[in-house]
């Protein structure tokens, strides 16, 4: 097959990911565990001289990037012992049954198997974490997925850097060629999201990018899956009880998290519903002296959208500031920001929505004040879509579910719990942990597709698909489905002759 | 909110689905097991009734209905035990950990919530098992979501009675008003999809309709998943040795399932491969007489196009018949069929294309004669896109992997597995059991979203979306992570300090 839209260098980029995609479905997860492991101590080994491009490309501190470099190994590792674990295939069998309610049943076993070529388009704010060798660029190759990498703008030469460790890694652990590919270039990327061979694509960035990525994903002719992770605001509900037991400790929290990597993270809390008349603001104003430290934003073309998101946010009628903030640009166009604090009293928030609720990326967040009475969970329907996280901040008494607002504080929960892939108490959304138990999604446009995390190991199941094999000799099984188990994989195995009494306990 | 494109009655339908979403999603699992339970026993009890209907007005054999009842009751039974067992919603739970390998980290559960309300498009083929209370509605339902179905066009009054039985058993076993309910016409369908009340969209019928809705879906300013199964021509290899073997029986076993339901399904196997110059078409010829039963189409719309592809495959150069099979119209326009078995050589099969591999819905099915020494894998990506099954016929010692051609067979059953859901052997892939291990899905154009299936217990899944708790309450957890895991589902215990092993053992 030629593919006339590609140029030459393109097509030989995805051909190479065509052709790798047999064998390197055919890998032992061993194999793949090692080569993952080998990415991650590789990049850990590197580690000073890639900060050292990241924080000139990005702007981020290198505390900040020393500490994503340890994380996106940490990422990997963990990939690595999910493969082998091998939970992720949900393997079933069903043994023959000739007394099958319907009539004999064939034996069944059903595991799931690599999608193919995957291209994933790296974030402008996380340069290793949700870059080349993220996140998602750990679950494709994890589950054994060539995986083919549009590096972002913002850090090229950081992005050839890490593309170039991680090559080597692979390549000296055996994987097979083409497993991994760097490309540059949002025409490149587009023009690689388009071509049959590729299955899926993945993303890490704003709404107006991903729903146009989503949307060609979505119409070529043959429709495939595109996981992108896209905005969010985060809203925050504060109780009077928390306020009353603990105010300082929540305005510092607060404000940590809208002050780290400059509010340039899809976790920032966007909105903080308080009591009005609350405590809090005025316990915000006197810790913002501590969190007042000038950052660089990302990009000049990231500040300029902060510039004017945080002055049609502070044009706002009824919006005043806890904390002004500040921001200016230097002689290259580049941001520099301190946080801003923003209230409005529901009532401003309700009549300036539109201006008010859309995300803004950079260092401000808006604290909105509740009247006494208000029902809460009808707030979040109203003025938010779907989100990445929400918040719940309780008193100790709120708690234990024995106050009069129980049954309200339930129903906001039930509320966020519909709208948001993570529900959070007494903490802040920034920094999402790495771990099995992790949901980063949400309904759109938290995500462009709420079937999977980006953050967490449940995230290798968005690239691979469910295959079942009838009678099958056990020669043409693949080990994971095989009754004498070599893997040692959770199995599901149904019970003989159980299909007559389905549904009978609920009679 | 108003929705202005809805009509009265449809915008009553979509905001009674709204309003139940949080009370069904709230129901006990047990609760909604003695429901789906309820409209089974309830559906058996009526059968006589709907069989006569449905006989009426899709033709079908009064055998194949009333086994067809049998299966919508099993179906239903097994997703009762389905929602209550609990599996389906991959419960996660990593304890806090004070020594995370990235620092400390939170206490996380994860688990999967309904999406909301959902609707159904009916297929016309399966007027009980993939129509009003078929397999969709009853994951649907499982799921705890709404459930709108739209009625196929083709079974409207047999679509009415099966509402009026579910909806009188639904109330009875006290599921919330609203959780089901019954629409006419595609236009009314199309409306409901594009309400931004609707979480999910799922369909059976042909891939023209199907991309239709998909990409009506897609391109929502709030897109939402839409599960539908489409077309697929279900290829099949026949060795050598397996011809040698038991021609006969193969050869009963391929008209028994190209003429069940008059060819109208979509597991019917489109193109048997076969060795040149084999017995088969001759055991074929010698058994046809015992399948010459003439079937009415199901509708006079489906007969004239299976008249028309049947004409066109018939009439492709290289194209003989072995059974020629035989097709009429009745004075009301209704098509009587009996099975067409056509044969090309590979040499004109590739010639003729792309005349021949579009599917064929009706009784009619190709057999390919390939020139010994061919290639058997690179075949399967030559011709054909996704589609739902792949089947392989082997002789006695090649399912032992023992004979010279193992590995050619290994590497043609990674090329089925690499493009269909389910890879048979020595079998026939209608006949699609409804179990946990099953999996009824595969590639573009089989699906629309092959992340789950269409039959089983699994397809649960596509109405469900993970939410993880983050330091939540117990209070506040649902059941299902609780520590005291009131409901006995299975959990996922992460141990504590795993973190600073991960990928350890792979270096």
């Amino acid at each position: 097959m030629s593919h006339a839209s590609l140029s030459p260098e393109l097509e030989a980029v995805v051909a190479r990911a065509a052709a790798a995609a047999p064998a390197f479905a055919a890998t032992a997860p061993e194999d793949r565990a090692r080569a993952l492991v080998a990415v991650a101590d590789a990049l850990e080994g590197a580690k000073p001289r890639l900060v050292e491009i990241a924080a000139r490309e990005t702007g981020l501190t290198e505390a900040r990037l020393t500490g994503e470099v340890t994380r996106t190994a940490v990422q990997l590792r963990l990939f690595a012992d999910t493969v082998v674990d091998g939970a992720y295939l949900d393997a079933r069998i069903d043994p023959a049954d000739p007394g099958f309610a319907l009539g004999a049943r064939p034996d069944l076993r059903r595991t799931h198997l690599p999608l193919g070529p995957v291209i994933n388009f790296s974030a402008s704010n996380f340069p290793f974490a949700f870059s080349v060798m993220g996140g998602d660029s750990a679950a494709i190759l994890a589950a054994g997925c060539p995986l083919i990498v549009k590096a972002h703008s913002g850090h090229p030469e950081l992005s050839d850097a890490t593309a170039e460790v991680a090559s080597t890694a692979l390549a000296a652990a055996g994987m097979p060629d083409g497993v991994f590919q760097l490309i540059h270039g949002r025409e490149a990327g587009v023009a690689v999201l388009q071509d049959p061979r590729i299955q899926a694509g993945s993303f890490t960035g704003s709404i107006r990018v991903g729903r146009l990525l989503a949307d060609i994903a979505a119409n070529r002719p043959a429709p495939i899956p595109f996981y992108g992770e896209l905005g969010s605001v985060n809203p925050v509900f504060i109780t009077a009880d928390a306020i009353a037991e603990r105010a300082e400790e929540i305005a510092r929290g607060y404000l940590t998290s809208v002050s780290g990597s400059a509010g340039q993270l899809c976790t920032k809390p966007g909105f903080v519903f308080v009591p009005e008349g609350s405590a809090l603001p005025a316990a915000i104003e006197a810790a913002a002296a501590d969190f007042a430290a000038e950052h660089r934003l990302l990009d000049p073309r990231i500040a300029q959208s902060f510039a004017e998101r945080r002055d049609a946010i502070l044009g706002t009628p009824g919006v005043r500031t806890i904390v002004p903030g500040a921001l200016r640009f230097d002689q290259d166009g580049q941001g520099w920001a301190t946080p801003t604090i923003a209230a409005v009293p529901l009532a401003g928030f309700r009549a300036g929505k539109a201006a008010l609720v859309e995300e803004a990326f950079g260092p401000l967040s808006i604290v909105v004040e509740v009247p006494e009475g208000t029902p809460l969970a009808p707030l979040v329907p109203e003025f938010f879509e779907g989100n990445l996280s929400g918040t719940l901040h309780l008193g100790a008494a709120e708690a234990d579910g024995s106050t009069p607002n129980a049954d309200e504080l339930r129903a906001l929960v039930a509320a966020l719990a519909r709208q948001v892939g993570r529900v959070l108490f007494n903490g802040w959304s920034t920094g999402v942990a790495v771990t099995p138990a992790q949901q980063h999604g949400g309904p759109w446009p938290a995500t462009s597709n709420d079937a999977s995390t980006s953050v967490g190991s449940a995230a290798i199941s968005r690239f691979q698909r469910p295959v079942a094999y009838q009678n099958a000799p056990t020669t043409f099984l693949p080990a994971e489905l095989r009754d004498d188990n070599p893997r040692g994989v959770p199995q599901s195995v149904s019970p003989a002759g159980e299909s007559t009494a389905w549904g009978a306990r609920w009679r």
